[in-house]
């Protein structure tokens, strides 16, 4: 089985939607995307921090998913980071209400020795020079995907470039793809990006979609529409989770197996938005993701005559 | 050869994007729709009114693509419909500035007796008084298609549903359907709108792509990502204008013929767009059409193995 190294938050979650309000939940980046990649026929491993208060059972439920949780340091005399944010009606759109960064702040990442030699670096939304540390640790990567955010384009704009031309493919959102490059057309903002090093662009638009560029192609994989989101976060991490799980299980790196990836990572999205936090990801049965394949493909397929 | 009767504005449009202005160009539903629908073999008609203002050469531009103008009146003492708007920075929103009905006020539509037994109805966005006299004289029709807008459901809400419950396929917006409806989910607004008489709806999302729901399945097509969009004017108009055009055409109205006729939609709407106005459409090549189809095809087909 290959393996994958997931660099990334382990979070406490406070949700606000117009369905409902959570209390903290289990959430963070690191989750939503092991969560989704452990689908597939892989060896995954995150590699996060948290403090004393991150209860034992939101490890054994990464854990009994078969993630190997030897790289996340358990801060004891610290606190777990900390997000709340609220939802606007259009659930497109949200207010941050609380981060707390806690023991992130002092976050330096170590990879568990048995995962030095991944084939698979996802390098989540995290300081660029922690995100460095990983790449620096595995030199040998036949892949390294990044998430990044406006925070980090703004506040370490060189660091980000110093990881970035280490990347090989970049999954980011349009907002975020247009501030990186200052281009307002996701076509010429992809073109741009290429040149600071990920040959590969995936432009996340949420409920509108993925788009996938590489020179001068483009591929475009549509959100499922569904007749209820209940919470939406976690959506894109858990598209990236998916993206990444299909492409370590099939250990094919090329332009035409990452299109397939991200229908996968699509297919997935659509679950991790249909109740709180990651509730429906934890009880995601193979069926239902094999239903919402064949859903996704009548969405999307079909014999185009030329 | 089928028939395909459109009835629609032609009218004088004056536009303002960022990329230009232009003065009164020509402009309309029918036009568009029209101009899109001639690119397929089929024996195309429009049925509106103008003023005596308007330029025999408009006209000729129709003719010369092959469309049948007798269905069009001219009001000699009467001004030709007149729409101006000013598009945002984005070119997804737009302020209308200017909108003169003139001869459209009074228009009572008069299908052509040669074109009493058309096998497609295109109804474009006018009065639902005008939609229902005309379906009403093509009454052995095999497809009748609807377009409308918010105006027309706010102040002619009984008359629309009387002409809708006539309706195979109905062609609208995102805000539209959900202002039809009353439900903010997509896939909501049209199981309701089905229950209104359309088997058939069509969301279009401008960039964002459209939608076709029949019954519980649908039918996803993306915008082709373009480096520069010029002037969004028309872009609907086209895309329902290369779906009749390609149905008409094929005389299989079929679920899943309609899934490619949106594609053709969408192909002929990445023209639209390209330049003000219609000229883009006006000078279209059948090899240019082929070309877009191959890339739209790589856009948006993968073999997704369930």
């Amino acid at each position: 089985m290959s393996q994958l190294v997931i660099v990334g938050t382990l979070a406490f979650d406070a949700i606000e939607t117009p369905f409902g309000k959570t209390n903290k939940i289990l959430g963070g980046a690191a989750t939503f995307i092991g969560l989704a990649a452990t689908n597939y026929n892989i060896e995954g491993a995150i590699v996060s921090v948290v403090g004393g208060d991150f209860p034992q059972d939101y490890i054994n439920i990464l854990k009994n998913k078969g993630i190997n949780c030897s790289g996340i340091e358990v801060v004891q005399n610290g606190k777990t980071f900390y997000w709340s944010g609220k939802y606007h009606n259009d659930m497109n759109t949200r207010d941050t209400l609380v981060t707390e960064l806690n023991v992130l702040a002092d976050f330096e990442p170590v990879v568990p020795k048995k995962y030095r030699n991944s084939e698979v670096v996802l390098l989540g939304n995290l300081h660029p020079h922690v995100q460095m540390s990983v790449v620096n640790q595995i030199t040998a990567a036949k892949l390294v995907v990044l998430d990044t955010m406006n925070f980090w384009i703004d506040q370490t704009w060189e660091a980000l470039h110093e990881v970035l031309a280490k990347v090989d493919v970049i999954c980011i959102n349009d907002e975020e793809a247009r501030q990186l490059s200052g281009e307002y057309s996701l076509v010429r903002a992809a073109e741009k990006i290429q040149t600071m090093g990920p040959k590969y662009v995936i432009i996340k638009k949420g409920e509108h979609g993925a788009l996938l560029f590489h020179k001068q192609e483009v591929f475009f994989t549509p959100a499922l529409p569904l007749e209820k989101v209940i919470d939406p976060t976690g959506a894109g991490d858990t598209f990236a989770g998916g993206f990444v799980g299909y492409l370590t299980q099939t250990q094919d790196y090329s332009f035409h197996n990452m299109k397939k990836a991200i229908v996968h990572g699509s297919v997935l999205a659509s679950f991790c938005v249909e109740q709180f936090g990651t509730e429906r990801l934890q009880n995601l049965k193979r069926e239902e993701i094999i239903t919402r394949m064949k859903k996704f493909k009548q969405l999307s397929q079909v014999d185009i005559e030329v």
